[in-house]
């Protein structure tokens, strides 16, 4: 697939995705600020990998139109946004900077923040459930897989994780990063297989092609943590230990995540083996193992 | 209904609720101590309103043993759950104690206390969706009502309400009392009748009653508050605005709260009206109105 493609369904993803969530929490309500607070975080502009997932996924698994998988697509950028709220927190990491905008505690306070978490995980499970064009088998797995991606064992256990012991060895990260990064692409892929009544083979692959994926990615972000501040502090590699935390940088080293992005790239391309018009997803993975920022 | 029968059924909600609660998170992951921090608040005897109303609610729709009905039931506690931890953090009410217990973040800490509460809520999506004995269509309605009893224009504006907004009038307390005490209790018998494929008509008049309860069950809360403190300290009616927030009991006198709870829990006995087999919820609305703690 060459650039001009990618780019222009990568455009089209991005742009329907922020046009639906750019519509909600508008209403004139008592409570008007906690909407504000949400859609602060909200539309800041990520990078909706997410969504894309969902959408290419429901496209692979022949959905009528993409477009009716936005309610699932979305669903997974609130889950995600109320996780960053959450971890921006004070008692939290303590981040008053994210995408270069002050958090949402900075800029609407602790009360607020947490509270527009809060109401942004309910209102993940309202978009799928009121989801106008999916059938009810299709909202109840989307429910499930984002339960379980999100839940007691999934992206809230690899947030204990990170927040609470430190000093890890290369399994505790490797379980860290499956639970805190894999388990919502996994679950991106898997609502939007859900969303296309896709086949149980087609949704393992792409599962298993999410998942690496989401390895890749954090290898890659330890790996830019550690080159941005080479770049601009001259400091040596696998020396960002402000927070006490040990990151894969430490543990195989510059060359070594390289090589480890390269391999898990590789691997998420070869699930794809079986999948007919895999392009779009061959070149994410390429184009996330070789990116900068 | 006479009082032993009356105590007998609510004991059998209870003990039914108690046990599934108890075989939650128990597993030995890396992550136990989120584990444990969940189970403490959710284990430490709360009176399980929301299970009793969802489960007799189910019954009253004519499920076929309304033990099926217990992942609902036990859902909507983990909701309840979640917003009680959240409510007691210090950037919230920051109260030490409930139910004459430390809270959530006293003994836990305030990082895992949030990650608890963040944790509860997922899993109680999980919970509706994996409810092995029910249907997909009473699955979804379950979702559905849940996530908008609980999101950004139900419990959580309430909150928002509660915290943000000293000085209320009496329609901005209604608000603020339907959203966060009504809405989940509605929810609960909602859920219910979901568990029972119950008719839209039996849903509407328990959702009314359920609703009216709510109300009746804050205003007399707010009497007991001040009740209490007239025993215990002498202080005045009205008095008590360490919080500066404003009771039921400040705009309408300890004997408006008396009239207006016996009003309230007649008006939801009368929407039983055309529900067989209702004196179990007639009871349980007569014994609120004269509860003393």
């Amino acid at each position: 697939m060459d650039a001009d493609a990618f780019r222009t369904r990568c455009d089209a993803y991005r742009e329907a995705t922020e046009i639906y969530l750019n519509r909600l929490f508008l209403d004139n309500d008592p409570w008007q600020k906690l909407y504000e607070s949400m859609r602060y975080s909200l539309l800041s502009g990520g990078k909706r990998l997410r969504p894309m997932l969902t959408l290419e996924c429901a496209r692979l698994g022949g959905i009528r139109d993409w477009r009716d998988a936005l309610p699932f697509a979305c669903a997974l950028e609130l889950v995600h946004t109320y996780s960053l709220i959450h971890d921006d927190l004070p008692c939290m990491d303590d981040d008053e900077l994210r995408r270069g905008k002050p958090t949402n505690h900075v800029v609407f306070g602790e009360t607020m923040a947490t509270l527009a978490g809060d109401a942004l995980q309910a209102e993940a499970y309202r978009l799928i459930a009121e989801a106008p064009e999916l059938t009810e088998a299709a909202k109840l797995e989307a429910v499930r897989s984002l339960a379980r991606a999100s839940g007691a064992s999934g992206m809230v256990a690899g947030q204990v994780l990170d927040l609470t012991d430190y000093g890890h060895d290369r399994e505790t990260l490797a379980t860290l990063c499956d639970r805190k990064t894999c388990f919502m692409l996994k679950a991106a892929a898997e609502l939007g297989c859900a969303a296309a009544n896709a086949s149980a083979e087609l949704t393992a692959a792409l599962a298993r092609y999410a998942s690496l994926l989401g390895l890749a990615f954090q290898i890659r972000d330890d790996l830019l943590d550690v080159i941005g501040d080479e770049a601009t502090f001259g400091k040596p590699i696998g020396s960002d230990k402000a927070e006490g935390k040990t990151t894969f940088a430490d543990l195989l080293g510059a060359d070594g995540c390289r090589a480890e992005v390269r391999r898990l790239t590789d691997e998420a391309c070869a699930a794809l083996e079986n999948v007919g018009d895999a392009e779009f997803l061959v070149a994410l993975a390429r184009r996330l193992a070789e990116r900068t920022k």
